[in-house]
């Protein structure tokens, strides 16, 4: 066994894995913690599944309850967007990433793990606030006044500054299986190729000279 | 309906039902969130139900998978103290009150209220690192830079500097039905009046001259 331990929030996107396979090259014994917060696109989540058993770490899927619903990701008569909007999207979830770092730090604190791995980026910014460098500055400061032993839990965000096509690189030089990603919102069989997430998938791809393997 | 909303923290203890009704008296419409996390004391929720009810107040019951454990009140095999233990009691949850003022918040956000109410007050601080003034502060800062809303979003911790009788003597001339709230964390039909939050309750009603309903 490796002797310092991270918590890896996996959401099955390609930026997660990304930073799963960060944390695994800096030497962590990964544990993946995959939410199942009553997203409509419940793919993701198993998509979470096989990139954990793909990187031979253990995970851990925790049901959450948001009833209050009000994001394009928790109710179907919000409709995800067909395109890029300004400001900030249908598919915002309130707090989510609060929420996914409360468990992670939890669950981190319990376990003694020295840091927590999250796969928030750039792109991000403008519209979800809790994707923003103040945001997780401010978070840090928060999770060491909250606990005993967060002073000693690093939340490690690698990919905080990169675009998409950053991450596809950085992701493509670790061996992420991009195939075993998903991005899209809408979670069908294929993905939509027009909602938000499609499109900087595509952009990132294009701009990082690679093929997705997942719609090769 | 009343202008101005609050989601209220509640866990069937007599602090938080009294944060509730010390909202009510501020002329909050109040929410009462009740959080079942495996906590092994069951008897919590149903005493949180009996009082929002009372309070004539909507409430609802979110459901939170711990499964990491390692509390006292989470894991049958670590003990309740018979005594009030010096640092941290085995009773301590990692980051507990950071995961449920992250669901107030995500739940606030999303219904546009105007506050959170939390029980949490001066004799939990030693044990409890998510109960001090700091902490709070803190968060106070990160829900700002991590929501959208979050700056219009007060968090009101109208106990904070108040000792038990203190709390008592408040709820006391604010008709809190004290006959309906739980603070031992065994759980079981009376209360064992040995661990620390019978201590801490019974010590809190001599010293404010009144008898506890409960035990009467």
């Amino acid at each position: 066994m490796k002797n310092k331990s991270a918590v890896v929030l996996l959401s099955g996107g390609l930026d997660s894995a990304t930073a799963l396979y960060l944390a695994q090259a800096e030497g962590y014994q990964c544990f993946c913690l995959i939410f199942d917060y009553g997203q409509l696109h419940k793919k993701e989540t198993i998509c979470a599944v096989r990139i954990a058993k793909q990187s031979g770490c253990a995970y851990g899927i925790s049901k959450i309850n948001l009833p209050w619903k009000g994001s394009a990701l928790l109710d179907k008569k919000v409709k995800v967007a067909d395109k890029i909007t300004k400001g900030v999207p249908a598919t915002y979830v309130p707090a989510r990433n609060i929420i996914f770092l409360s468990f992670a730090l939890s669950f981190a604190e319990t376990i003694k793990a020295k840091a927590i791995f999250i796969g928030a980026h750039a792109q991000d910014y403008s519209g979800y606030p809790d994707c923003r460098p103040e945001f997780f500055k401010s978070f840090i400061k928060m999770a060491k006044k909250g606990t005993i032993g967060g002073n000693k839990i690093k939340i490690a965000t690698p990919l905080l500054h990169k675009n998409k096509s950053q991450i596809i690189k950085l992701g493509k030089k670790h061996g992420v299986p991009f195939e075993l990603t998903w991005s899209c919102y809408r979670g069908k069989k294929y993905p939509c190729g027009k909602c938000a997430s499609c499109h900087y998938r595509a952009k990132g791809f294009k701009e990082a000279g690679l093929v997705d393997p997942l719609i090769d």
